[in-house]
């Protein structure tokens, strides 16, 4: 198995306005049968329906309101990037959980979560370089 | 803000267990501070405690066992990948929460979750094409 992730799909529970939010940040991609595809970087965000979902993969879905047990993170090149998105995505509706503040590995980062309580992390993390196509690369850590 | 994921953080109660069970899989990363950061493509799968995943982002942790909302794929080549790595994730102590059969869109794939039940599609989609180096990109759709 390759160290790969294809796609992450988000359970959404109304398509339209999940659609909206993500294209309120600047988001773009394809609704097809009733499932938005929006191409980032070398994978796929995915939305769909979070009843679909859940069934498709054979899984009870409980609803619980809370944490779903996994955070994307979407890394930037300034620390001045993690206040213009926070404020960006909470005018398009997002809950900001953590206001942005200097992290303990000398980087700048908020957490916000979007309409479906999604935790997206916004950081500038200068430990974690980014190449100019947005590629991230683990740098040796044992350094 | 650009269309990019950077990092994807799976919350996991027991990190030696998730980390064993990624390695079983051919998955390898660094661990630092107890925390595991895996290069996957152009992104990072992380590996930390969900506890301090969920604090840390200042969420409510209900801690539901069921299905949290979202799915990660691992898109394959072709079909006889998606048998192979579904025989060895359930080896390595997953679930086969859907066993792999041919998919509306012509593929073939299965579902499996993993030691904390984040789920995982394992998918041959001859649609989705994947470049050599492993990135997908999202075809016309409309065509």
């Amino acid at each position: 198995m390759e160290q790969r992730i294809s796609l992450v799909t988000l359970g959404v529970a109304d398509l339209a306005r999940s659609k909206a939010f993500y294209e309120q940040l600047g988001w773009h991609g394809q609704e097809v049968q009733q499932t938005v595809f929006i191409q980032a970087g070398g994978i796929a965000l995915v939305l769909w329906s979070r009843d679909k979902l859940a069934a498709d993969c054979g899984l009870q879905d409980e609803k619980a309101d809370g944490f779903g047990g996994i955070v994307l993170a979407h890394n930037v090149r300034c620390a001045g990037e993690v206040d213009t998105i926070l404020a960006a995505a909470a005018s398009a509706g997002a809950t900001v959980t953590r206001t942005p503040s200097e992290t303990f590995y000398g980087g700048y980062a908020g957490v916000f979560s979007d309409p479906d309580g999604h935790a997206w992390e916004v950081a500038f993390n200068p430990g974690f370089a980014l190449a100019e196509d947005g590629t991230l690369t683990i740098p040796d850590l044992s350094a």
